[in-house]
């Protein structure tokens, strides 16, 4: 089935896999007249790099960005803009060993039961790398998204055990640590844990929130098309991800009601309100106060340590996998869900245009 | 926008609100020839009533599903089965004192944010009654699931502070308890701590659990329509839902990768997992062991507790909620959650259906 | 398939068979604050009522719609609107004769093979009573297209070997006429043309053309989702059309480039055209000119001379299909190519309203 | 809006634009297991190219392709196949002048009126160049569908006044004739037509038929997603396409009905038709006899005569279009009318797996 397009106006389409020649996106439905260059969409790309070394100069071949059609004199048609990053640097490698077993964790048995066969080098489909089209397309929706006032910011909340304190909240730390964490401290006891993970051939998850400020009241669409369904949907889709959370999450299960409530008032002659546990969503409808989502990452599947599995024959084996691993995926991940937060609100904001007679008129009639 | 329909091949639509002439959905797609009668999607609507007595005889009064279309001499046709709830028992009331204002936790403020007005009697289609809709399609979507061996159970695992033991389990209990625990003990604590919450104008939230069973390995599409998600998207979209978990969820951000990873193993000639952390999900696609999420519910937003809020004048004033409303929404969303979760493994069942050459081949060419 | 869907935006889900207890549709995406009652949609439904006598007084036991959903205190409230006829006079007939052959140029031979088996009173789902949900939608799509000065007029072009004359072209008698020819003297001619046809126990087919007017140049999208594409479909999809053109259609095709090109020139500080072989549409998408279409209709298959035909059992035999049936389907069809014309203009008038920066900047900024 | 999307299953989305990096497409959906390599493209995009010398060998310089993901070990993956076509041979040119103004019979204006600017060089987005991706894509579809026995064949039907005989139908001169007509004779005299054509400045239109054989029954979906009104869509979506048609088309209108019934008969222990005025189609399901459509394409608009039109600064000019320009449009579209009827059929054949009980057994319970 086609799985890989998401989006009712703006509409991307992912394609590649790790070791093929490419990967890329198609973005279809992006309004026209939006400034936009190859650096815009890069700035996105290099945030998820690799490793300890994000703050350091982008190595050169790092991946880079190609816009093959859509844009014109600098600004966007209107039409498909297709973006292509070479997958130059995917060493071609033995894999006639992974080729023939099941790693635990990762998504080879299930493409291998649903298809009958894998691309198997590196992850194939299922690899991380596939995320560089999302980013790239998230790139160009947080710059449309930008231009409304509506700004994402994503983060890291917690890695393994270690959270960070909103007391200590920097936000110019998050492009600058290596855990992409608003807390420079706690950023610091990060490494030290990862350091030990490492040490232990063990990988760890955590948590990723990204807040969305200048909203707009009125986004997402009743029953199905709820801005926090569509949301959910958007960051589920991130292979790794486990649970979505949008507002108190989990904790409003335990509230009382009296308390997750939130009291609208009179502010500067606008409503607003006095607490936001719900996140800036009411009955999948943007209420105009900040957006809050947190993403949970589960820990990267390669590990060093042995593990238990079967291969294709349908023997019990154990296995050690090899190559360069990060402990953690959440870092990278990070603006990943940003891209996904980004798309998803542009789709909602793009669609919410023509829902009443009201701006039609205004639209097509200067009433 | 069209927000009112889900699925790709198995498709559902609902519309209708809560004081109109009628609620119902069309449910298009359905494969042709499933044996389905009227009581069959009743025995799935009664299990959304109201209150204590659900273990009790139907009342006569009670919502009662018509079906127009679709179904031939006790078979599905394959076209569209349209089905009606009559909504004969709602009280026409007085509701110019609701219209004006906007009720903390619901979504008044967002409908007339994005609509310019609003049918406020009830909630209008923001009520919970929206869901009859989705229940009725989702009897037919477990009928069918069922076909195939697939099973799904769907129970309250917390309501406030109390949790079901999974030592307790007994199933027989969803159906039987006014909670839908399938725990007896914690069934009656939480009926006491029910009525204390009442006795102080209060509501609470609480956590439904759903596993499926039987599941075939390969179900879910790799990147944006991965099974889990679309389950993500399916319950999010459930009104009161604000965080969704897929096997472990929010625990796999704390785990490490060692202890995360589900080893798999041979059993009588079959690939299956040591454990199921994972929840039946790996890259998004089933891998054929129980599917496991968890839906955190808030608590009920109408509340008889005195709360601040502004009308549509813009003045801030004080408003206590009338009427008779449940203090949790949970026990009567179990059954939402289990219909969401049908319909989409079904959608996903049926688009599967056409991923391999080998399946077609089978069916057109007998090969 | 969930095939009874159509529209992005607006989107119409019809259902309903010819002999079950009710037809209808439910239209989703209908943008809010547009006035409409039954009225409305009965006006529409009465134009596609049987036979010689459409311009008498309408019988009482006619096809009446009944709005569920959608529409409050006299407005359109955004979320979906459900409509419904009840089956009243179908009679409930001996089928059993029908059920076991396949009448030729009806689809009983297709369901079969698709599904199996099917409902075979009346046609089922493919009787021409399936129209009366798409007339319901086009109803409320021309009314809500009308608030912007666009309006549509459907006519007999021409039925058998007569067609209109352009210099008799006369508006209201399609109204008044039974042929609904726009051209009083055709429709005379017309008349007894079709009663020599029953006399011989035939039928004929026809032509129906569809002008738009008040276009706003704009609608349509490049590639996939131009206006003409859209259009094509959405009148191919009525059961007995067999072919579309637009503009001067088939004779484009021999045509000098020299006169097919319409040469634009200024009109009162306006780009218009001098010419419209184009039909109004360039690219795929509208010009601001007249919209032109035509639909060729087939004769009814259903005829009282014997025909030729094989049962359920293989066996070939000769069949006098019986019952009363319109010697022609065409000017009952004018109003369904209307209706179709009509929802496929407004779908692309609302996601034109999201096209580009500009509007988007007019409606969220006031820019 | 996302316009450049099509097909529920397998689904193509196409981008760029004449003068652009490069053009391409994103094929979706399509089954895993079928073997493809860069000739089968290839050989699709070939008979696409321009002029007399169709039939010798390809210049090296010609549309390249590269199928950059979803293709491993010489089948497809299940997974997206994206395939591209660098724009080497484009001249960057001055089009300074075709920027200011409105080519007659050209998408200039109404991308304008739609988008507010545009890629003006050599037609940008809605230039032929864009049907490369088409191509590309059906290419895939038809040798999926050969797989099953199902064979498209498109061809030259007329040009201009010049029609081909049936008596001298060769399908083999098909690719072999710089017309694509099956009649070499018809071919003779229709390359001295299009000699004198471009003699006197002008262009001329045509009419392309296109034949599937080995239709299984049962293909389509009732309503809105009939096989023809799907096939309509697709090909009405080619640029120059005026008008489409199906079995006798605009014929059917003239007939009776005792003539344009086709008797069911059998033969061979199958059901078989004794005449197709139907063109293999019965409410919009294929019924197993060929189907037979035609399209009817317009006059190339880029003539040398003068012409009249208007410029951005709203006056009135005289043009004369320079470059060089095919005088017909039909034998380089035949290949792109056989694309689209691949696409839509396979989609068709794709979806059509899950529309019965019987049949999911069969894959899901082996029963």
């Amino acid at each position: 089935m086609a799985g890989s397009s998401l989006g009712i106006v703006f509409q991307l389409t992912t394609w590649g896999e790790s070791h093929g020649a490419a990967l890329g996106v198609v973005v279809d439905g992006c309004p026209a007249g939006l400034s936009l260059d190859k650096s815009d969409i890069q700035a996105y790309l290099d945030r998820r790099k690799p490793g300890q070394t994000r703050i350091a100069t982008p190595r050169k071949e790092a991946d880079e960005v190609q816009i093959l059609s859509g844009v014109f004199e600098g600004r966007t048609t209107g039409t498909p803009i297709s973006m292509l990053v070479q997958n130059t640097s995917q060493r071609s490698g033995d894999y006639s060993e992974i080729s023939s077993y099941y790693r635990p964790g990762h998504a080879d048995y299930t493409f291998d039961q649903k298809y009958g066969f894998r691309d198997y080098r590196g992850g194939g489909r299922s690899s991380g790398r596939e995320t560089i089209g999302r980013v790239a397309a998230g790139a160009i929706a947080a710059k449309a998204l930008s231009e409304f006032g509506i700004h994402l910011r994503a983060y890291t909340r917690s890695i393994g055990p270690i959270s960070i304190s909103m007391e200590n909240f920097d936000a110019s730390a998050i492009l600058e640590t290596p855990t992409a964490m608003p807390d420079r401290e706690a950023s610091v006891l990060t490494e030290k844990y990862l350091a030990d993970c490492m040490k232990e051939y063990d990988s760890v998850g955590g948590v990723i929130e990204c807040v969305v400020d200048g909203m707009p009241a009125g986004l997402g669409d009743p029953v199905f098309e709820k801005l926090d369904a569509n949301l959910a949907k958007a960051i589920m889709s991130i292979g790794a991800v486990k649970a979505v959370e949008i507002g108190d999450g989990v904790d409003a299960a335990l509230h009382r009601g009296s308390v997750n409530n939130d009291p609208f008032r009179i502010q500067d002659d606008h409503v607003v309100k006095s607490s936001n546990h719900a996140g800036g969503i009411l009955g999948g409808i943007s209420d105009g106060s900040r957006i809050i989502l947190r993403a949970h990452v589960k820990p990267t599947p390669s590990i060093f340590s042995p593990q238990q599995t079967v291969n294709q024959k349908g023997e019990e084996i154990e296995i050690s996998i090899k190559g360069r691993h990060d402990p953690v995926i959440v870092p990278r991940a990070v603006v990943v869900v940003e891209s996904m937060m980004a798309v998803t609100i542009l789709d909602s904001l793009l669609v919410n245009a023509c829902c009443k007679m009201e701006n039609l008129k205004k639209l097509y009639l200067n009433a």
